[in-house]
């Protein structure tokens, strides 16, 4: 059994205060409620980081928000020259997502700076909280680019590079929400934080499957992500005879089974394969395709067995054009290595966990997270609250509000503990 | 070899103007030159329809507009009360196609109607050219729509169904337009028409490779449009392990190969099978896809062929939704028979070749036309001409201005004889 939810032995987390506020941020979106789409820079975005930067304001915090629009929102340590300590994640969400992912790390950790306030704490260390600027690939194809920039693992080519459906740039979408200066600008050097911890729902099923209410993530898996774009020569759908086609959506459906057969087959239940975007041109019933881009994602917790995953595929796009017939090119947007979690910064987690009684499990993630770029520049671990039913992106993505106090609690503990 | 371009027996074609009008109509487009897309009752799809509306009255014809926004032009004859004789095609284009597709038909029919004016022919019967609403089937996943309507074959219940990619009917578009009325109101008797002929890109690459300047269509192939739906869990990519995953596109992509294999294997060069449509949400990379849609285009010039096909790609989606543990839904969203030329109408088209001293080659029509549904309600044929490398639907479609005015020449010849 887990303690009262009101009898915290570090700060008085305001579970109530903080599911309102939950909610009110689920209202900044594309789609109707409980479905979430919040996309990066676009109205309903800029909405969002506006009302966060109020409440932000309204709990004393210093706001600043960097060239990539990266939000800080700073508590002032009584030693202003040690390196502050920072938590934080996102509050972007893909297209008919839910309402927990990411936000709950951001409010999340606004709360527990609040509660260590009404507590009394006073922070030797400065406390940061951060809410990175999209966690989530949804409009460049590039995940985490808040928290990339920050670390400096992305260089001016690939900024200039970028892309929206719309064939828009980063610039000119920076430009239209008001964020400006020279993104690379943004960079943090190593040693500028303490330590960062980022509090994020599970998005799996085994907290909730063994009744734990804390994960304490000790790795993040690898993930790759692979753009394969196929080309063939299209025609009129009644006009072409079979013999004479170069369909690339039939080159691109045999790079999906190839996808899903290789994850299965890596010889270890951790290699996860997808596809989860694929898109068709001209995209009508009555035209063989002419172009499909398809971006696969591959992650495992070994990164040689990511990347022999990695290689398979590519392999069978390949050969699937050549058989085809079909125009082949391929990008690897990104394939970053996994994330460990620092000894210190753990031992100040599952303190929290001792002092407020609640269960733990060590656990690695599977999925991506801001964290695994803050490990570049800084010691760093993230905490796990449970997902019912596993379930993520998705509308019906569920965390109680007792259980999103409880992991405050933990990050409140811990920030307690790492900036004394 | 062919006559000279100008020695015309029947009517003097004025090819120069008829390619200059082509070209102005390319112009009315989505997308930029060569590139044409014109879809129903768009802003480009309408100042098109105002532009061809001036030509036709500039032509001396009566132009009128019927509820489902088929556009009819009458050059009156003099016996007002003989079924008159009907020309006409599309001037609708899918994404990203080419300029001659439909057009030819439209621009040609009116260019020969201008022609036999000028060459001083009294017509008995009238003498109609119709544009036809949405041959295409992009905006409400149904070809031939206006044709469909005059030939009473879809009913109520169908048009009150139809949707765009919005979520918009078609009661709202054509209010939006300003094409208002009963659209079934616009069904014609049988007999309303005493004979049509449509003229036609051959959209295949039959008459280039034999020199042939004029194909006789004596079959249309008879297409049939199967939807598929398939829809599972999704979740995080990375977050949710191989063997809990329900996967619509890993089903879909199995999909897509059973039509490429069936439609090969059918036991005829003339089957051909089709997945030119397919969605996936959400789309994001890091999302397991919830949701496919595809949109299966079966054609044949043989109905029991075709629709043992059909049965066989529809068991092979049921099979691949079963065994990957996905919903499955599926619409028939069209299956139509094959048309055949009425002799009557062929033989005028033949004595035209004859009187032009044009070669022409008997073929059959695997691609769609409105030809299918006039067929229904009055004696029909449709006149080819060719297609640069068989190409269709795409920007780089060609057919010469000569072969253009070929074409149009045998369409005034066959028209004059059909209505004296």
């Amino acid at each position: 059994m887990s303690p009262p939810i009101d009898a915290w032995r570090n700060a008085p987390i305001d579970a109530a205060r903080l599911e309102a506020e939950i909610e009110e941020l689920a209202r900044f979106s594309e789609t109707p409620y409980p479905s979430v789409t919040r996309i990066l820079f676009t109205e309903q975005d800029m909405a969002a980081r506006r009302w966060l930067m109020e409440r932000m304001t309204a709990a004393g915090l210093a706001v600043r928000v960097d060239a990539v629009g990266n939000i800080f929102a700073r508590w002032e340590g009584t030693d202003p020259d040690l390196p502050p300590v920072a938590t934080g994640s996102h509050c972007d969400a893909i297209p008919d997502a839910g309402r927990f992912d990411g936000v709950v790390g951001v409010l999340g950790g606004l709360e527990a700076i609040r509660a260590l306030q009404a507590a009394g704490h006073t922070p030797r260390r400065g406390i940061e909280l951060i809410m990175f600027t999209a966690e989530e690939p949804t409009r460049y194809a590039l995940g985490c680019l808040g928290s990339r920039v920050l670390a400096g693992v992305v260089d001016r080519e690939r900024l200039d590079a970028l892309r929206d459906a719309g064939g828009g740039t980063l610039d000119r979408a920076r430009a239209a929400a008001g964020v400006f200066g020279d993104i690379l600008g943004a960079t943090l050097e190593p040693g500028h934080y303490a330590a960062f911890i980022e509090l994020h729902i599970e998005q799996g099923p085994e907290l909730e499957a063994s009744g734990t209410p804390i994960g304490v993530v000790t790795a993040i898996a690898a993930p790759a992500t692979l753009r394969v774009e196929l080309s063939g020569a299209g025609g009129h759908a009644g006009a072409v005879l079979m013999p004479l086609r170069h369909d690339p959506l039939v080159a691109a459906s045999e790079v999906v089974l190839a996808v899903d057969r290789e994850a299965r087959g890596s010889g270890a239940p951790d290699t996860v394969g997808t596809v989860g975007l694929l898109t068709v041109d001209p995209g009508a019933v009555n035209s063989i395709p002419r172009r499909v881009r398809m971006d696969i994602d591959i992650r495992d917790t070994d990164l040689a067995r990511r990347d022999a995953v990695l290689e398979r595929v590519r392999a069978a796009a390949r050969d699937a054009a050549a058989r085809h017939g079909v125009g082949h090119e391929e990008a690897i947007l990104n394939a970053d290595d996994p994330m460990t979690s620092d000894p210190a910064v753990l031992d100040a987690v599952e303190s929290a966990c001792e002092e407020e009684g609640l269960a733990r499990v060590r656990m690695i993630s599977r999925a991506y997270h801001d964290c695994v770029f803050m490990a570049r520049i800084c010691p760093a671990a993230m905490v796990f609250i449970p997902s019912k039913d596993g379930v993520s992106h998705r509308p019906d993505e569920y965390t109680s509000p007792r259980e999103i106090a409880q992991g405050t609690a933990i990050l409140a503990g811990a920030l307690r503990r790492l900036s004394a």
